[in-house]
């Protein structure tokens, strides 16, 4: 698995500023920056095929004074507990909760997942996160 | 505002499937393709403003077969120990590591221990997300 | 923080059952056994004074089929977040939930948390984990 | 059955704090309050049946900053990825860790997979908390 290298050519306004932001991340050189961002693309495309497998997380925000809510919220997960490896739950505050499912599986299913959680009633933010299962990173 | 040209080295893997991903785009090159690409990162990290209190999660994708890397990750985590709720971590197979962690302060201060953690070499692939404390939420 | 060294006199039918163990959880001798099931003890000991500051975990088995326990126990948590740092839900099976609380503070008021949320109607199972803040631990 | 003498090495400030648990308990010296120890860990041991299929936590407090300690546990921790379902991480301090190990398999092998995190150099303290899949509990 040897290194290649090619050329990019890109308006200095522009090369100024991603830099300026390869400094700030403290990437070591720019390639290194390049090839997590390409990386970043990559796994993002993985997620447009329904069928490939894929990790992710789920994000919520919900009142847990929401009456039902937290009941409902658990049934859902359990019918899909396959997929959904773990939940992490942060307790906020006296109302609000923080919870973070840790899901793999195929991207349409976890999206479907995903959709129906947030979609919830009371729930009041949610977001999918997509990352990979690793195994086609290098 | 003159073109400038420099070189990027990359894994004959990756650079395989970013070709791929040119062709199927419809690029005319990888140049182009990176320029896009870097633009959109730099567009998507100007939304937030640095003071507001968010919470959020950060996902890292890694093989900690990487010599030193899970002592390296976990120093850095406890330096930010403040900001950092708690982390899950998910034993995807022999080698991958899924690790998502909850954490709560300025959406500036988490966007730099994000950078950190997702520019370390070897960590695969890393996501910040934000959300809210759910307190300006109804 | 110098070591000492002094002499313990043992049955020998008890030494080598003891040796057993240290070979089996792979000790590189007895004094670091030793030293490890007195920490052991040490903790359990802080445990004991309801005014120690102390970390442990909560673990709890339960249906989330019952009706309103999900709600009931995620209310029980928030009126205690400031104890309850995080919590992992794994979603075992259609039916069961084991839930871990991983808790800080004082210790009579960490176990009268847990004795609240483990006395709770639908908990088939619960225990209290004791540990430390390793903050006296060497 | 004859006594037999072996030496123990411990840091001083343990030492101190072992001496003062031996003061208060009332026993005639530390070979006896030791011996007594012992017991009450091979005691401990035996209760479980070594091939029901359980399910149960391991709690582990350690020092991230021992050098190469994460790399270790986290390595361990993936020989055993299909046993551990997650692991939550929470930054004490600056210094302490303690970390949570979901698990789930045949009561002996968890047992074995505790007892080798608990026994590695550097961890301050570990305990194994077994509880049940709930399929056998109503």
């Amino acid at each position: 698995m040897g290194l290649q290298r090619f050329g990019v050519s890109m308006e200095s306004s522009l090369l100024e500023r991603f830099d300026a932001l390869v400094r700030e991340r403290g990437y070591a050189n720019r390639s290194e920056a390049i090839r997590d961002i390409i990386r970043d693309v990559l796994v993002e495309r993985q997620w447009e095929d329904e069928g490939t497998e894929v990790a992710g997380t789920i994000t919520l925000v919900y009142d847990h004074h929401v009456n039902g809510l937290s009941d409902l919220l658990n049934d859902l997960q359990h019918e899909h507990y396959r997929s959904i490896l773990s939940t992490m739950h942060i307790h906020l505050d006296e109302h609000n909760c923080l919870e973070v499912l840790v899901v793999k599986g195929r991207a349409g299913e976890l999206r479907r997942i995903a959709e129906r959680l947030i979609a919830t009633r009371g729930v009041k933010h949610g977001k999918l996160t997509l990352t990979s299962t690793g195994k086609d990173l290098r």
